[in-house]
């Protein structure tokens, strides 16, 4: 299993008129919080859209269990389960700074070859970074 | 069960560098949807809020068929199938010009009291409007 | 000189903690504004771009009289004073349903050429269709 | 004259299918400046709110020389020219990663006392904060 840790602070244009971060700036976080766990071993996104690699999003699945307000500064966990193939599964938990679970989700992300438009194995790299976590 | 149909055009905004509207920004179509869906039956959620109660979203389920893409004007199918009582969930399908199901969604709202902040019912118009539609 | 009128709903999205549109979505609504503008006279800025010019801002300015709120139904006057050249420049004028200006805004766009990467000159079709409006 | 320096890094929902950042976004990026700015010398603009004091913005001016592009660091400098009164304007230099200078911006801000909605001095500690940096 691996599992990161980013943070960001909320955004005064991430918030709606109830004084809750609007729900689908969620998918944003997820996405600064894969992108960051990536780059803490070493990766980078765009270096695979760069190469001719691009992910997709499949799926989004988010559970809100409490507001995150502005100015909050979230700490948000990201895991991956399951050794990546074709698709890659992210599962995110999002605190706020008292350590409270504000926030669950979970992105599915396929590999697709820019040049075929089909999808493609995960690169390489990203496989043998990730299989470190998966080793007894 | 109600069903209802909206539209709208994609932004330039709402798209990214892989050309596809980004992932996150189906949130905001479904909300779209959703207040569209109740306009059409002369239910205006701004007019819940100005009557204290507000509906924030419990959980949200995207699922990506295919992209859609700058300058596509989206139909968006917004059901209920259960009648609402203190969650409402509404299910939505987002098709493009040419009919194709682009995506596939799903949320679930809470009502609250704004006063108490707890938990409270549907408003009763609400409730009394959508019945008409589980009739036999 | 060339004007036109189109209207949009402020979503929820687009509010902030505030009760307001977050300032920085008016620049998304004046896009909206322009895009229509020229579907209007049977212009796309989609087309444009499948034709290889793209048009991005150079210049962006705001002024917030009033702010719009949710679920205001907006109408953005939209207006060209000078005949476009290698550059563009729009006026916006945003009207609340009362007819109160709440805001106004002018952008500048450059045409370019996307294979050289280069300035070049506005299309043909849309000197000649907003030539149209400069005659007297 | 105050001055202050902060980083964020693009992110791909910021970007348009252009590659470039969508030109609304920098508004946030502003916004994301001058609050880092004021909590470098222990303000808060929550504080602010919290207090009754919310400062809307009169006016924005982008100019937009070079795209920011996805995943950039990006250097922000925000300064105050002037002491604050009522208005606050706030300057800013958007650089990447090589130095290079891609967008400047300027915002007036008004402070607003929230119970009459009236326009009202800047907080006093703001301005005794702020002044230390006018002294010869």
């Amino acid at each position: 299993m691996f599992s990161s840790e980013t943070t960001l602070r909320v955004r005064y244009a991430e918030t709606d008129q109830m004084g809750y971060v609007y729900y689908g700036n969620y998918a944003t976080y997820y996405e600064v919080a894969r992108v960051e766990a990536l780059r803490l071993i070493g990766l980078s996104y765009k270096l695979f859209e760069d190469n001719g690699i691009m992910m997709p999003v499949l799926n989004l699945h988010c559970k809100y269990h409490k507001p995150a307000k502005y100015d909050d500064l979230l700490t948000i966990k990201t895991t991956i389960k399951k050794l990546p193939s074709v698709r890659i599964q992210f599962f995110y938990a999002v605190y706020n700074e008292l350590g409270v679970l504000l926030n669950e989700g979970e992105t599915t992300l396929v590999c697709i070859d820019m040049k075929t438009g089909r999808p493609c194995g995960s690169p390489k790299i990203l496989i043998e970074k990730i299989s470190e976590y998966f080793k007894l």
